[in-house]
C-alpha cells in the first residue's frame, strides 16, 4: 500500500516542520511541530498565534490541548 | 449479506477518493481521503476549505480531528 | 418478552429502510440506513440533506458521526 | 431497602408506559418507552415531538441518542 | 477521619430527602432523591421544575441524566 | 522533590479549608471543601453561591459535578 | 532523537517555571506550574487571573480542570 494508513502517520511526517493548528474558538497557531499524542495534544515551538489571519502574539513553546483542535495542516 | 455492515466500511470504500468533510463549526473540507481511524480522525490530501460553499484556502494535507466532524460524504 | 429490549434493535429493524437522522446543528438527513455502530455512527445511501424541512443537497452516500446525532426515526 | 436503588430501575419501571423525553435543544418527545441502555439511548413508539409544548410532528418510532437527553419523566 | 471522604457519600446521605438539582440549561428540579449512580444520573420523586425560581411543572418521577447536572444541594 | 507532584494533592491539602469553585456557566461557590474524586466531583459545606461576585444563595451542602468546574482555588 | 517526543515532556520541562494557561472561556491564568496530570488538570501557584490581558484577581494557588484548557505556554 503506497498510502499512509493511519491519521497519526500524517502528523508524524510533519514533525519538526512548520504546521498550522486551528482551534474550535477560531484561533490559529503556527509553529514547528515538536510532539503530539493519541489525544492530539500537540506541542509547537517558535509558535505565533493568529486571529483572523493576523499575528497576535509570539508564544515560543505552546502546548495545545487536543480536544480543542479542529485541524492541523503542514505549511 | 449484500450490504456493508459497519459504518467504517463506507469510509474504507472511499479511500483515495474525493470526499467532503463537514465540521461542527460549519466549515467544509474537500480532498482525497488518505486515512481515518476509529475516532474518525481523518487525513485529506489536495484539500481545500470552503465556507458557505466558497473556496477559502488551498490546504494540501489536512488532519481533521474526528470529534469536530459531523458528516463525511464521497463526492 | 414481546418488546424489543435494546435501543440498537430498533435501528437494526430499520436497516435498508428509509430513515430520518437529525443532528444537533438542526440539519436533517433522509436516506436508506445501511449501517450503524455502538457510537451511533451511521451510514445512509441515496441521502438528501434538509434544513428546516427543505431539500438542500443530494448527497448519495453519507457517513454521519454518532455524537452529532439527536434522533433517528424510520420513515 | 424499600426504595429503588439505581436510576435505571426507574426507567425500567416505565417500560411500555408513556414517557416524556426532553433534549438539550429544548425539544420534547412523548411516546411509549420501548427500550433504553446504559448510555440512556432510548427508543419510543407512537411518539410525537413537541416544541414549547406544541405538537410539531408524529414520528412513530424514534431512537433518541442518550447524550442529548436532559430528563425522562413518566406521564 | 470525621469527614466524609467521597462526594457520593454526600448524595447517599441525602437519599429520601428533598434536594435541589440544577442543570446546565438553568432549570431546577426539586424532589425527593430516590437514586443516583456514578455518572450522577439521578431520580427524583414528587418533583417539580422551576425556571428562574418559579414553579413551572409538577413532574412526579423524573430521571435526570447526570452529564446535564451542575449542582445537587439538599434542602 | 520538594514540590507536590500531582494536581489532586493540591485539592487534598485544601480539605476542610475554604475554597472557591468556579463553573463554566460563570457561577461561583465558596465553601468548606469536604471531598472530591478523580472526576473532580466536589462537595462543599457551608457553601454560598455568588454570581459576578455577589452572594445569591446560602446553600449549606452542595455537590458540584466535576465536568462543570473550571477552577478551584483555596481562599 | 534530539527532540522531545511527547507533549507532556514539554509541560514537565516547564515545572516550577512561570506559565500562561488559557481557558475555553477566554480567561488567562499566569503562575508557577506546580503539577499536572494526563487529563491536563493543572496546579499553579502565585497565580493571577487576566481577562483580555488585564489582571483581575490574585489567586495564590489555583487548580485548573484540564478539559477547560486550550493552551499552556511557558513565559
Amino acid at each position: 500500500m503506497e498510502n499512509m494508513s493511519r491519521p497519526l502517520d500524517a502528523l508524524n511526517k510533519a514533525r519538526n516542520k512548520r504546521v498550522l493548528v486551528e482551534l474550535k474558538n477560531g484561533r490559529q497557531y503556527i509553529g514547528n511541530l515538536v510532539s503530539f499524542d493519541i489525544h492530539i495534544n500537540t506541542v509547537l515551538e517558535e509558535a505565533e498565534e493568529r486571529i483572523d489571519g493576523e499575528v497576535k502574539r509570539k508564544l515560543g513553546t505552546v502546548f495545545v490541548r487536543g480536544d480543542t483542535i479542529t485541524i492541523i495542516s503542514p505549511q
